[in-house]
Parts: structure tokens; sequence; C-alpha cells
């Protein structure tokens, strides 16, 4: 066997685009609107894009295209994690260059942006194309985390797209590599290199996202996948009436994924990193709050529920990121002293013994194992790997020891059964939903529209996405618009802001108004594996996510 | 939001019965054919089953059927774990009563067996039915673990059903349940109690399978949905090109699950614990085996893989068989002793202490966390707990460790990076497959027709499944013909024989003959997410085990 039934099937499946886009492509032309301008830092990202801030926001509309024939070479690069539907941003960009001449080619860089630091690339055929459509993963040509920021770096890409004759490359990738591709377009603007540069939003994590870009693709099928487990195990809670299962999902930096999967199934608790930033909660009171939950279930009989638990949770309570900056700070200044110490225990009683006051007191409420994932594995940098901190099980093991405390006192008779998860690459790779492979079909098809109008420093975008495909807008956005200035590693860097859930956006809010109900009662929803055939409604809808803010 | 659109749209799913149960139900009649024998221990099992044992095989055909309309009470009780399609079985059984005789009643007992003998239990009405048709787990009645095994609970079983008017008990569960639903039915046949006993063959695990039940209800959706994750992971895998992904599939007793996800999915490596034992291999066996793997792919630029691992291997493992039987027996025996100790390394230096021999050496080969782990949660008997071993993360451990001395030699110079996994929860509740919840249905349908004619000690059966569904064969199978006599807590018992994954079977043949080509290449198949809808080559397909056994 080679292929699934699925996989053979699903190559049979033509991606919806925008009305726009499904006319002859000699037939579509860019339309400019007004000039431009960011949010804010204005001056600042004027004077660090001079040839490409301030640019218009582009539309399309019937008319005659005169450039869109002309024979080009365009490189495509993946960067980054994977996302489902990489497959078809690469379809939609080759159907695109084809369609406008037969004899235009595309070019993959290969393993992620140092495939074209290190010119590892390969043309890819109509037959490479075929074995990817509709696919999950980044196989086709795979990914990588370099990141294309220095000038040395510029330089090189000029280089090797001048070689290989690359007119435009297109960038498929997160905040930060949308950010470099705009530095990127500038830099070609600048030394005078006629190579357009467009990025296409990418990340599961849905925090790419702002008034221009309505969702980062792979969040549709991420999602759906994660709240399919979910709505397993609470149907299995809810049969078996008597664990506990605490899921962390991905997504680090917010929890947009965390809080779309308590929307499509209604658990009995979800913990969403932004507001306990705001509310600044400590690891206690969110302890007490799940603790709290438990008890008052187990009154009811109801010794059983699912908690969902964003993975980058355990950065955003401010005890525990004052904590892991310190031992941060303290790693890097006394490494060698630390680096001879063997055993684990001991590792942890010297950073304990090296900690002062709150710090000292929040590494020592932390359960041995805990203590230990902070100082074990270190990034290339010497700092905590948060990803590695099993966060749902501190959590499990802090209400335990709540609940013991609650026994001794009498409030609590239940019983804490439990069980732990971690949900990330189950989702990543999955066949694209078909919200997923339309969007990145139209998103590919769409970049090159961009490109061969000879447009540089845009993002790709698909607008009025809650409606059906036929009614998106497509077009392009300066990427400089999107940009603010931020402080990073002691720089003030140029960069697209990272969209965290919004406390008084709908989606939350109609989260923490229900969230009261769901604890108390089981309103657990079961949505199911994702369907690609079948009735529109079940398979044809956006996430809640998108809907609510698009209402 | 009360249901998922996918729930919504199940609702309307008319599930397929073979065509004999088509007719009207007053047209079908049962046929017996002639007196049956267990493969062994007859004589033994003729003495324990005078009234049930020899019974005939039962089938149906078209005919007068005048029992079936009388009025009568069913009831309905869902034994241990869960299992996709469990809802369906009941939704068969009512539709087939109502249609028998609209004033016909079905009791659900709830919370399992134990359901019965607390004479706990609801009647189920057309609204309760019509929530869970097509839907995963056994939340309409729950389950429970209480075995119905002694005397003094037969009896209390009679007395409850006599008072509730029962004429027929349909029990839903693997093995042991089926195995006590013969007893029973012995019971309430020896002292002249007119109850009826069905038995239904469910579990995931899949080794509730003999020449007579092709396969137990839940395993196709399980191993689908872990399929679907595992293929996903593998995307992944062959994308970052990074991770070896060691995966734990629930099925602590027999290795179908594995087995069968290993064929829809051609993962890197899959241990088959039928084969460890059969091979008499060591921990140290294994761990060399895969870190060939990991050794031979990295020479290839592959530092990624996916391992499956069954979640009972340990046990089949001789050396830590016999190491798991040496703990329990010393701390029964030393139990005082033992809890007195308060440190869980304590506590490992104390059992390493106690061991000698071969016992002592393959408990210190252990990394620390496993030893504690087989010293930590104890069940109820004082026995180790085998499922809360982390054998998935003891074999990344071991083979981390062998990798270095490679590594020291020379002989490896890749990168074992890792990421575990474990499935189980993720699966047993999912929405039915059409297969199981065709066959669910079917079954239960099919128990009422047993029921109905006066037929009792059966097992419901539906053969031909690797056909379309109107070439199945529904009938009967004495349960006592697929039992013989095991030494159980120095007992002979009559018990139903688990199936095991057979060596010599098509299934194995057929990964065995091909896992040295994917270990070696990639050659992961991509199932992706369980299809409701759609061409039927992807939503009507039995598994792989089911299709190669009845070749």
């Amino acid at each position: 066997m080679k292929y699934s039934p699925l996989q053979t099937e699903r190559y049979t499946y033509k991606p919806k685009l925008p009305k726009i886009l499904r006319e002859q492509i000699h037939s579509v032309v860019p339309v400019l609107g007004s000039p431009t301008e960011a949010e804010t830092d204005r001056e600042k990202l004027k004077s660090l894009f001079p040839h490409t801030y301030g640019m218009p926001v582009v539309s399309f509309e019937k008319g005659e295209n005169k450039k869109v024939g002309k024979k080009c070479n365009v490189g495509v690069v993946l960067s980054g994690g994977q996302a489902p539907g990489g497959h078809n941003v690469i379809a939609g960009l080759y159907d695109a260059l084809k369609a406008s001449n037969p004899e235009s080619k595309l070019i993959g860089f290969l393993g992620g942006p140092s495939g074209i630091l290190d010119d590892s690339y390969k043309e890819l055929s109509s037959e490479d194309i075929e074995e990817y459509r509709n696919t999950g993963g980044f196989d086709i040509i795979n990914s990588g985390r370099t990141k294309i920021e220095t000038e040395e770096q510029y330089a090189r890409c000029a280089e090797v797209c001048r070689n290989r004759s690359i007119d435009a490359l297109v960038i498929i990738g997160g905040d930060d590599s949308n950010t470099n591709a705009a530095v990127l377009a500038e830099y070609f603007r600048n030394i005078g290199e006629d190579i357009a540069v467009i990025g296409v939003p990418k990340t599961i994590d849905g925090d790419l996202k702002n008034k221009y870009i309505e969702v980062s693709f792979g969040f549709d099928t991420a999602t759906k996948t994660y709240a399919e487990l979910i709505g397993n195990i609470q149907r299995d809670a809810n049969s078996a009436r008597k664990y506990w299962h605490f899921i962390k999902l991905m997504g680090r930096s917010a929890s947009h994924i965390c809080l779309e999967c308590a929307l499509q199934t209604q658990p009995t608790a979800a913990l969403i990193s932004e507001e306990v930033a705001e509310k600044k909660q400590t690891l206690s009171d969110i302890v007490d709050y799940l603790a709290d939950i438990v008890t008052e279930r187990s009154r009811k009989g109801y010794d059983f529920g699912v908690v969902l638990v964003p993975e980058g949770l355990i950065e955003f309570i401010p005890e525990m990121h004052d904590l892991i900056s310190e031992i941060n700070d303290l790693l890097a200044r006394k490494q060698e002293e630390f680096s001879r110490i063997e055993q684990d225990e001991q590792k942890a009683d010297w950073v304990a013994g090296e900690l002062v006051g709150h710090r000292k007191e929040a590494f020592l409420s932390l359960p041995a194992e805990i203590q230990q994932q902070l100082l074990a594995d270190r990034d290339p940098h010497g700092n905590v790997q948060v990803s590695r901190i099993e966060t749902e099980k501190l959590l499990i093991r802090m209400v335990e020891q709540r609940l013991k405390k609650l026994k001794a006192e009498g409030t609590y008779s239940g019983k804490f059964s439990h069980q732990s998860h971690f949900f990330g690459y189950e989702g990543r790779c999955a066949f694209p939903s078909n919200f997923d492979a339309d969007y990145c079909y139209s998103l590919g098809y769409n970049a090159f529209m961009l490109a061969s109008s000879g447009l540089t420093g845009y993002i790709s975008s698909i607008g009025n996405l809650s409606a059906p495909a036929d009614q998106w807008q497509p077009g392009g956005i300066p990427i400089t618009m999107m940009m603010n200035i931020e402080r990073r590693h002691g720089e003030d860097k140029p960069v697209i802001k990272k969209a965290l859930v919004e406390l008084k956006g709908k989606p939350f809010s109609l989260f923490s108004s229900n969230r009261e109900t769901w604890a108390k009662e089981n309103c657990f929803i079961f949505p199911g594996a994702i369907q690609y055939f079948g009735p529109p409604s079940v398979c044809d809808q956006p996430t809640r996510t998108l809907t609510l803010e698009h209402e």
C-alpha cells in the first residue's frame, strides 16, 4: 500500500478559490488603494523601510493583466513548525504560475530558510505537486527554523536568487518569518535587486492575526483535530465517571488554540494564559480555582472532568515568569558552578539556596520533578525550555495536594483519579480541512498574483473568510502596516505584533460567560473527527473564533 | 450549543442490517444446527454447564415467528471499558424489541453489572435512544467493572430480574463478562428461572475473537482513531525530520491494536508483545533492536522515526514478567516493612536489596523513575499497576543509553531527539465508524432475536463481516462452545480463551515480511480522520486485520 484511501480520494478534491481568482488569470488586475500607515511607531518604521513603508493595500478586479503572462521563476520556502495546508499554498502558487506561463518555474528551497542560504533547492514538477495536493505536512520541501535576519544572510539570499534567476520569493511562515520577509523585501529594493518578496501567514497557534489577516492557516485543522480528541476524552470521562483528564494543548505564546477548543467542546475548565497574566494570578490562585471546581463537582457525585491547559501557561503566571527569568540569569552567571553539580536533586537544592524571597518561595512550592524540569534540558541559549515543562502534571500534582488538605479539613471527600495528555504533534500535520485546503490554495494562488504584479513586501491576504469561499476577498497587505517597534534582546526591532487572546473579544467573552455552567454541569460537546465529505454543516464550517470575530 | 454539527448529522444515519434482519421481525425464525462441542475440556465443561453445554449454533431464515411478538421486558447492561458502538447495540436492541411488540420494555441497568445487584435501573424511552444513536461512549446508562461471579451475586440477579419481570438480560462486555453471562445463564436454567442471558462481544482490544466471533465491536473505530493520530505524527516526523516519536497504544493483554495500527500506517517500528514472549526476548534485546534501527537510519540522515509500543509489552518480556511477580510476592510478604519506607528512592534501594540473581539485575537495569513506577501506585490487590508503567519512556531512556555507548564507540553519530505519546482514551469513545455503527446495531437487533426465541447462554454473532452489511450472517453461538478451562488464582475456571496475536496469522505475517523495509525507508501511510460520509472506499472499509483474516 502506498496511499491511504482518504489520501487517494483527497487527490480529487478541487480547492475553492475566491470568485475573482476563478477568472482567467490574464483577466485579473490588482487595484491599489491609498497609501497606508502603521498603527504606531510610524516615523521609526518609515526610516527603517524607506522603499516599502506606506504602500497601498491591494485588491483585485477584472481587467487585462499584461504583466502576469511573463515567464518567471518563483522560489518558495517553508519556515518553522508544520501547519496543515502548507502543501496547498504551494499547489495554488504552482497552478497560478503555470496558468500564467507554462514555462515559468517554481523552485522549492529545501529544509526551510537555510535552503536559500545553502542554495539547496529543487524545481517542483507537476508530479511533485500532484503527490502533495490536499495533504498535511511540509514534506514536499521540508521546513526549518533558521532565521534570515542578518545583513550577511540578506546578501547571500540576493546572491543565490540572482544565480537562480529568481524573480520572486514566497515565504510561508509565522510572524517572525513574515517580519523577516518584509526586511528582505526592503533590502532587495534598496540594493536595486528586482526580486519580489511575498509572505504567507502560517501558524497553528493563531497568533498571526490582525485587522487585515483574519486567521493564519492551519489553525482551523489543528484545533478541529484537538477538539476531536478532547471530545472523545470528554465522552470517556462522562461514561466512566472516574477520571479527571488534564489536557495540555500546543501554543506557547497565545491561548487561541485552547480557547477555540474550549468553545468547540465546552470542557469542565479551561485556562487562558492572557487572563492569568492580566489578573496577575499566582500558581496558587489557579490551583485554588481548579480545586474548588473539583470539590464542588464532587459534592454532586461528579468525580470527573476535563481541564484544558495552554502550553505556555507557566510563562504567563507572573511569579513563574519572574522565577524563570531569575533562573536563566542565575545559571548564566554561575554556569560553571552549576555545571559541576551532577545529581538532579542537588541541582535543585543549589538553586533553592541561591534564590531569595518570593522567587525562592515559588521555586520551593513546586513538586520535585518540576523543579528538575526547570533545570534539566536547556535550550542553546542556556534558557529554560518551557515547552518541556509538564504543566498539566504540575497542576494535577498541586491540585492533589490541595485536595488532601481539604480532605483533612473535612470539606472534600471525593476521589481525584487523573490522566494527563499533551496534544500538539497530533494536529500539525493532519489532512487540511476543507477550509484550510481552500484557504491555503487561495493564499498561494493569490501570492503569485501579487508577485507577478511586481509587488513586494506584501503578505498574501484572503478576507471575508467566514463567508463561503466564492465571497472571499483576495488581496495584499503591506507587511510594514502590521508592524510596530518592540524591544527584543535589548534592541528596538520592527516586528509584526503577536495577537494574544483579547479578553474583551467575543470568543473570550462567550467562554467566560459560560464557563461557570460548564464547570458545574456536564455540558460537553463532542465534535468528532474532521469530515472532508458530506453535509456542509459538518465539513465546511470555519472555527468558532473566526465566526465570532466576524459576526 | 448542545450538539456538534457531526452529532446532529449522525442522528440521521440509518445503520445497515444483515439482509435477513431487514425482513419484518415476525417473518424471521431461528434455525438450530447440530449440537456443538468445545474445542477442549469437554467433559469438565459439560459437568459445569449441564443445561447449556452442547447447544446448537443458531442462524436465521424467513418463516413465521410466533414467539417474537410476545410482550416482554429486556434488561441491558454495559460492562467494563468503553468501546465505540455500545449505544448502537442498545438502539438495535430497542428497535427490535419495539418492532416485535410496542408494549415491551427495555430496562437499562445503571453503572455496569453493579446496577443489577443494586437494582439501579431506568426504563429506556424513545427519547433516550434518539439522543444516543450513532454516538460514542457508554453514557446512556454508564458502565462499571463489578463482576457478577459469585453464587450470592447470581441469586441476587435472579431476585432483581424476577422483581422487575425481566424475561431476558443482554450483557455487553468482554471475555470475562461473556464468561459470566454463560455462568449466569446456566444458573438461571438450573434454578428453573425462565430468564434468557445473551452476551454481546465488546472490547477495543480485539482479543475477544475466535472461529465464531470475527471481531469484537469498537476495535474498528478505536484503531482507526489511533491510526489517524499515528499518521499525523508520522507526517510531522517526516516533515520536521528531527524527532523519534515513541507511541504507546492501549491494549494490555494482546497486541491486536498495535498490529492493526502498524498495518494501517507502516511505521518505522512496532513491537508485538506475543512475538516478544514467543522469542523470549529480553528488554536488552528489544533495546538493541530499536537502537540498531536508529543507528542504521541515522547513517542515511534519517534522525527520525515512529515506534509503536503495546501497553502490555512489559508483562510479555519474560524477565520483566518474573520481576513483576517477584515484586508482587515480596511486597505481599513484607508489606509492613515496605510500608514504613517513606522516600521513593529508599523504597527502590530496599527492593533491590531483597531481590537476588537475574531479578535483581533486571530491576537494577531499569531507570530510577521506572523502578519507582513499579513500586508506587499499587492496585487494590497490592499488585504492580502495569498500565501505569510508562513503557514508551522506559524504551526511550534505554535506547538513549545504548546510543550513548555506540557514540562513544564511534559507531553512531546521529541525534536522538524524542517525544512520547500514549493513546487510549482518545479512541474508546469516538463516534462509531460506519462499520461499528452497523455492526453494533446488528448485534443488538440480533441479540433480541435470540432472546425472544427463548435461547440463553448465547453470544450475539454477526459473521461474514468483511463483506458488505447485507451479506452479513446473523446468528447465535453457545458461549460454552468457545470456552476452555484455565487456572486462575489457583482454581480451574471455565473461561472464553483470550485471542492473542497469532504469529502465523496473515496480519502478523504481512507485518513481519514488510517491517525491515519500513524500518529502513520511510513508507509511512497517513490514514487521516475517520470519515462517516463520502466514498465507500474511505468510509465503509473494515480493518486490515479483519480483511486479511477473512481473505
